[in-house]
């Protein structure tokens, strides 16, 4: 259901052509209100597409109406041309509609550099329109998929008896995934009754430790987009952080569907930092482990190569001390006191299963931070040598 | 003859046993002076092997008799023991040759966290000691050999017929090659009579600008040293500036042969970036290219894919404007002002040779840097994940 989970939403996802391959590439998600409230975070990189650079304008007043969503092209580096089919995307859809463009949020995703077809992707809104549906949300999360393998979407209720509320979101990821934002495509809805600024602190807060934590491969995209509607359908105002704990619980929910169909993974790597002097510490470490390709290509080998470990965190600023580190994977202490210890045996280490494991304890602090990886394979070089993204 | 081609040094290279492999393992270079004037630089990471901590200690004072240098294990993150073998391993070979161990400067490369054999180490630094020879320049740059396919020696000659001097160099590299050092031992030498300060400017200058801009693969080794001593057997003192140069060519020359036998790389990249308002733009510019693993698969796929540098080019903090960025791949224009103007056809970009160019204009001042680095291909995740390092 994901983003129609919550009352007050109709979405749809319909073929458009503009994939070579024939699948689903146009996806519209409807806010019918009463409520019309929005809040989004997009892409820190200063190379930003069209769709990008427009959907910021289109929030910036706290209100949006819809998003029209497609993927098989990013609309991104092609110019004023590409930037008048973003602009003509979002008219087209407040025609239909009634209302304005300025209410209606673009994303798009796929090759850079291209131009859209803009007919196609008319007639491809033109038809999402006439699909609109208040259970469109799995068609609509299908349509964004890109070389994702699964189609993502996420469900939270909230309230009780008297009152419930709902938050549902969808999701793309696989490849460009990183800092500030990974490449992704994000909408979350609720029918809960909130402000503008509720939803921006409730938003802000919950990316900060879910999307901006998942580094797959440390290249920050040019498109990502998460965008929070509210449609206040539900009647109910939750105490704001109450709201927040839903967005945060379906924000974490949809990150870790992104992390585990990252392009080309073997190994999902969840990096725990304890120990740190500050979060921020905890975050540097855990990202330059992260980043390590010698890392994470010792991880696809089944290696549980601590060494590459220790390598990484000492390219960081954070407070510590060589000697004090611990490194365990998989529950196994590999390195004890940065090796001034004798560690337990690598051969203990079992790297069997997808998930792996790393907690490295700085003993500086008490502060402590996850990021989640992936390993470095044949199939993520494959994958993106051989498709043009 | 690398080290030994200049005057006053004698080196050697022999099979100690420490390479399951069997081939040579260790290395020895001695100045006979009548100088003995040093000066290194080591890896900025923070995590150092005991031979870095070492060998900081004994250069210190601007003085080195010899550098002991092994492949086979890089004597990291081992605790005291380690330390100890660096240790016994100077004070060894001040022993056998007659001097101070606090002379003698140690290198180590190869798996990090696993103890170095003492004995072997110690019976082979007694067989260096007895073949040491004056040609023996290339003996010792095939025992520093890791992953590297082949030996990389340089030679420089300086001043006239009235009075000639030489610089020669010797280098290790393949893997773990990036900033602020690659993963790389080098000693160079020269025979130019030269005080301490003078090898240190010299030094410095030329690693910023050759060794510190290869990055290869984004990840900063534990183990880096680079290591200049003059001899003063030539009996000429150069200008500081020719020796700079001199030094600067031996660096530049080896640079390249790091980089063109990087582990598993199918291409050399070699980025320029031109229009930055400054060097350090420029360089971090090109380094964030260069670190894009997106873009250097792409680039093994033979994808002239001008987006994913754009894409990381936005990822610094270097002053541009998206639509002012023009960017050529193989001299061909392939992005015109940031994709604002039509760039030439990606079909007209010739990538078939192993070589390179990525042209980078900002379109935002007069400075210029060049990064160096490699493709990301099967062979990299190959070599780094079934061999541990």
């Amino acid at each position: 259901m994901s983003v129609t989970a919550a009352a007050g939403f109709r979405a749809a996802g319909v073929t458009a052509g503009l994939k070579p391959s024939g699948k689903p590439d146009v996806a519209l998600v409807v806010n019918d209100g009463p409520l019309h409230t929005a809040a989004a975070v997009f892409t820190t990189n200063r190379c930003k597409a069209n769709p990008v650079l427009w959907s910021e304008r289109t929030v910036a007043d706290g209100k949006l109406e819809a998003v029209v969503l497609n993927s098989g092209g990013a609309n991104c580096y092609n110019g004023p041309e590409g930037f008048q089919t973003t602009h003509a995307s979002a008219e087209l859809v407040a025609e239909l509609l009634g209302g304005g463009a300025i209410d209606v949020a673009v994303c798009s995703t796929g090759l850079i550099g291209t131009l859209l077809d803009r007919p196609l992707l008319e007639d491809g809104i033109r038809a999402a329109v006439g699909e609109l549906a208040a259970d469109g949300g799995s068609a609509a999360a299908t349509a964004i998929m890109t070389t994702d393998t699964r189609r993502k979407e996420a469900v939270v209720h909230g309230g009780d008896a008297d009152g419930g509320w709902t938050v549902g979101g969808m999701a793309k990821g696989a490849g460009m995934l990183a800092p500030g934002l990974a490449t992704m495509l994000v909408v979350i809805t609720t029918d809960a009754v909130a402000e503008r600024d509720t939803l921006d602190a409730a938003l802000r807060q919950a990316t900060r430790t879910t999307f901006d934590r998942l580094d797959t491969d440390g290249c920050m995209s040019t498109n990502d987009t998460v965008i929070l509607m509210a449609s206040g359908a539900s009647g109910v105002e939750p105490d704001s952080a109450e709201l927040a704990a839903a967005v945060q619980q379906a924000c974490a929910d949809l990150t870790r569907q992104l992390w585990t169909d990252a392009e080309g993974a073997h190994h999902d790597i969840e990096i725990t930092v304890a120990g740190a002097e500050s979060e921020e510490d905890a975050v540097a470490v855990g990202r330059a482990v992260a980043r390590s390709n010698l890392f994470k290509a010792a991880v696809f080998g089944d290696d549980p190569n601590w060494g590459r470990v220790l390598a990484a965190v000492g390219t960081t600023d954070a407070v510590f001390e060589p000697d004090r580190i611990d490194i365990a994977i998989n529950g196994v202490t590999v390195c004890r006191s940065g090796g001034t210890k004798a560690g337990d045996p690598a051969e203990n280490v079992d790297m069997s299963a997808r998930h792996v494991a790393v907690e490295i304890d700085l003993g500086a602090g008490a502060a402590t931070a996850t990021v989640l990886t992936s390993d470095l394979t044949h199939d993520y070089v494959h994958e993106n040598s051989a498709y043009s993204t």
